[in-house]
């Protein structure tokens, strides 16, 4: 999995705690976690395209999330920038080469694409149960002054 | 995930309809499926230092199961094909740029990295869960031709 899940995570919570009324620019988000702009700004885009942000032109541009916290899954971020491809991808070898059998053979799931398909179902169901609202206040039980050290911040940018 | 991962988790079933007496070269079982040899052998190497497999060298060499299908798990063959790395590193970017506070701050777990590391781990769960003797079991309800047609490939070699 690309570090661009990991950033656009944060992005979410970081777009949240700042306020729902203003967009902050891909370069301000990225200097608050010292990340490199350009690449940021790629996965804003690909955050933009699924509907998890909204992408904001003119003077007072940037990104601001389109829903509230809770109504974003981790699934839908990791979708949004990882695609929506499965991880393990079957690619038929049991139809390949001399023991290839007759068609209507493989009219059922390969035995191995669906035990494979077993686990990473049971991932996206955990991604999809939890809701950045949910990682967002585990954060602040954990760090409980960051939300207010990080308005502070991008008020003064 | 890479393909290796498809074409080891095939090799095994392979090898256990082969039969355990008998060690199988990389090129055989490449050629079974049309696979490039050099890279199969490079995954059953792997499969190999993680004891799925033994080496056998000598002239009727090969590679042969280590041990019964029951007792190999997807998650084994994954973890000797991928390594053990979770697919989501954190990163820690949540202590870097201006909004890092002080390190006490960071003795918890990030709670991005919590959440995503509770999908991974529902997921590996689930991969530990299914035996290559499950698999087996399932594609010979499939295809119950597939393994003596296999066999007689294998033994005509």
């Amino acid at each position: 999995m690309s570090e661009g899940v990991e950033w656009a995570l944060h992005s979410c919570l970081n777009l949240a705690w700042i306020g729902p009324g203003r967009a902050v620019t891909a370069a301000r988000l990225a200097a608050y976690h010292e990340l490199p702009a350009a690449y940021l700004n790629k996965r804003l885009q690909a955050l933009a395209r699924a509907g998890i942000v909204t992408s904001v032109s003119g003077p007072k541009g940037g990104f601001r999330l389109a829903r509230a916290l809770d109504r974003i899954t981790l699934m839908d971020v990791v979708t949004a920038i990882e695609g929506p491809d499965e991880a393990f991808r079957c690619t038929e070898i049991r139809q390949q080469g001399p023991g290839a059998g007759h068609p209507r053979t493989y009219a059922a799931e390969c035995a191995v694409a669906g035990a494979m398909g077993r686990a990473e179902l049971a991932w996206r169901r955990e991604l999809a149960a939890q809701t950045l609202d949910d990682v967002r206040q585990r954060a602040e039980l954990q760090a409980p002054t960051a939300p207010e050290r990080l308005r502070r911040w991008f008020a003064n940018a």
